[in-house]
């Protein structure tokens, strides 16, 4: 019988990431400043990111080569695997043929770790000495923690105070790594001293941690700062998935219809889609890419494609983007990593030139699906990668409807072993589906910035 | 550069686990019944386990087939990845060349499931409905579920209560393959109810759970009972990861001086070593075996191989093995799946006539091992298996202090994602060494029961 693992050698693992940008028909909108909204430029960006990085950023090459010194650290996990799930389609008695790439191979346990390794790789090599981030449930400041340990960097990492105390087994895996986790708001900065002077009992959210971060990288020398999604050379250090992805398929023989990927900021889904969408673009293959979001935070099903912040306090350049409005406040779904207000550029530009299709899904159907792929491969997947295993099995359900097979192939970007209290909640009847109405969408899209 | 991960193709899962007492110079004595004290037939354990498990425990075949339908499961994540610690090398300043074996892709996470699946498989097999286990830390009770769920059991959990409230996760893990899971003692069985007797607010043991599960199999015609640890049969199941190994250092162009594994039970050692101990025994090839134990529950450093019971309250059969008295209260340390009064008859027979080696470590430099592993290799390692690191980190140091080169293979049986409470431990310094005075053992010894 055919393997239910299609594995690559070390030696397949790519050499180059990949840069849609070469390929897209219209780019985003540029980045713009957030006082005088012309377009940044890299002085703009120089105090807080090393200069390899904002090249990438701006980047409109195909082809971007590796480092031997990145390629090095993702040997330790990749190539990851692509698994055929079998099971699965047995499970739901259809004809799809469905394959997932499995991300939570990597020791952080999930995608991020593409990008923050070589993130830490270029800052070490630029002479920083140190990298300060936030981060809400703790997948990426954890991934980060530990490229910062292998390159032997310092690592501070803002976590939002309510997911800090909430949360503890992820701080405990950046501890492990070396890093220092501060509960934020914090003392530290001036950002975090002036909420607290508000209210000393503030939770925290992700804009006051991007803020902190922020304003630790831009005042000290030694310090920059690191994003784990969103931004474009983000996305193209994910590729890597993609890329692999590609070539796995090949080896089985086959070739995706759909390609599936969950989207909180966009670079599992970037990292799995763009690849692909590469042979859309260019070679004008009929694939489909989806992107499947929570309904209680749709950005991209429900949100307008504007500039906007990428925090709340302001400080951000204005991204051009899928976006809620920055004041936008999500329901506390277990998906942590999906609730964020905006979305990368390079994926809003392909939802809204409709090269990529985006579906929203409710909590309870999503970890409905989450267990039946549980129990039919052995995965206890992330909340957030549940919602892409949601819309494999919606598609496979309609392979069966239509009775035609379908090629069917989604990014598991992580696994659920740090979430599994939002499986008790979900088990024991307990989970919550939020309906968004109107108004309540409308209120902070209405306090979009003005851009002429 | 040579790769990092020795893979092997799912072609390549062996299509027979190994026996090793086809190849011992003496085997263990003979299981005795609890009450009569005479050698244990097959018809003794029929109530509680299927023919074909009862055979296998009785086996002295070299080989014993894999079915196609366990290998099917197996390949959800088997052949597992053999790994050489480059990292970890160049951490220590060593010339040894390490590799460690690593369990813990399995999905649930440790090398546990090896056995679950066979043993589900034959229960169903065997017409039976229910499987009763027991579980302290919940490692097994988790694999048990999961491979239950694939085969369509039910499955009943005892879980030791104190556990049961500290560690929800497991549980969780557990109900999400969908057995029922109790805190034990239960007024479930009778057992249970005579311990809840004389305390209602017992916290349970481990002991006490074993009772509870062999009285639910025993008492109910559609069930039986699992062990996941110390019978022979376990042992044989495990053979797969000594038999992947084999093949994976023979990939790499290296054969081990040394195998390490920490021990329990004994499943994941004799699991590694066995394979290994076959080249010793068989082809007089200079191999040593290692058991890395905790000096808190150090059975096999310090205890006596004799005839003792199983469970605390003398319903198992004896078994022949190194035991430190079955009323023996291991301290509370942080790798409660090493904390067991006996060890595997098989491997106290090794030891016994010094085929195997036995080694036992504190804590708090097991945990020291531990982050210098995940730092360097990047997985956080199970507090158990963090036994086996250190034994392989002390071989290093003592190959790096000899200038010699020395081949270190060790099994990483788990990762620890669900332990990171003892990771916080050690970190804000409140793990503590438990020093055993010799009163203190041989109190428990000295009741061991008397056999001519």
């Amino acid at each position: 019988m055919a393997d239910l693992k299609i594995l690559l050698s070390e030696k397949e693992l790519p050499d180059r990431w990949y840069n849609v940008q070469a390929d897209m028909p219209n780019l985003p909108k540029p980045p713009l400043h957030p006082v005088t909204r012309e377009p940044v430029g890299p002085q703009d960006l120089a105090p807080i990111f090393p200069t390899d990085l904002i090249l990438q950023e701006v980047s409109r090459e195909r082809w971007i080569d590796i480092p031997d010194e990145v390629r090095d650290i993702y040997r330790l996990w990749r190539p990851s695997p692509l698994h055929r799930a079998r099971r699965l389609e047995k499970a739901l008695d259809t004809p799809a043929r469905i394959y997932y790439k499995y991300e939570g191979v990597s020791p952080a346990g999930s995608h991020k770790l593409n990008t923050a390794v070589p993130q830490a790789y270029y800052n070490k090599k630029a002479g920083v000495r140190r990298l300060a981030t936030e981060t809400g449930a703790g997948q990426w400041g954890a991934a980060l923690a530990q490229a910062c340990s292998f390159f032997g960097l310092d690592c501070t990492v803002y976590m939002v105070k309510v997911s800090y105390h909430q949360k503890p087994y992820r701080r405990s895996v950046m501890q492990i790594f070396g890093s220092e986790v501060f509960a934020s708001p914090t003392d530290r900065t001036a950002s975090g001293r002036a909420v607290l002077a508000g209210n000393p009992d503030s939770p925290g959210s992700l804009g006051i941690a991007i803020s902190e971060a922020v304003e630790d990288a831009a005042t000290h020398a030694d310090t920059n700062y690191a994003l784990g999604s969103v931004l474009n050379h983000v996305l193209i250090h994910q590729s890597v998935i993609g890329l692999e992805a590609k070539k796995q398929m090949e080896k089985a023989g086959d070739y995706p219809d759909v390609v599936i990927a969950c989207c909180g900021g966009g670079s599992n889904l970037g990292g799995i889609a763009m690849p692909f969408a590469h042979d859309r673009l260019v070679e004008d293959r009929k694939i489909r890419l989806v992107a499947a979001e929570p309904s209680a935070c749709p950005t991209l099903t429900r949100g307008l494609c504007a500039y906007d912040f990428g925090d709340v306090a302001g400080l951000t350049p204005l991204l051009w983007m899928y976006t809620l409005g920055k004041d936008f406040m999500p329901p506390g779904i277990h998906a942590g990593g999906l609730r964020y207000h905006g979305d990368s550029p390079l994926v809003s530009r392909m939802v809204a030139d409709g090269i990529m299709e985006a579906r929203a899904y409710g909590q309870t159907d999503v970890f409905e699906s989450a267990v039946v792929f549980a129990r039919s491969e052995g995965v206890i997947p992330a909340p957030e990668a549940a919602h892409a295993i949601h819309c494999a099995v919606e598609e496979a359900l309609a392979a069966r409807e239509a009775g035609t097979p379908r090629v069917i192939l989604f990014n598991l970007s992580g696994h659920g072993l740090l979430d599994l209290a939002s499986y008790d909640a979900f088990l024991g009847g307990r989970l919550e589906d939020y309906a968004l109405p109107e108004e309540q969408l409308g209120e902070a899209m209405a306090k979009l910035p003005a851009v002429e």
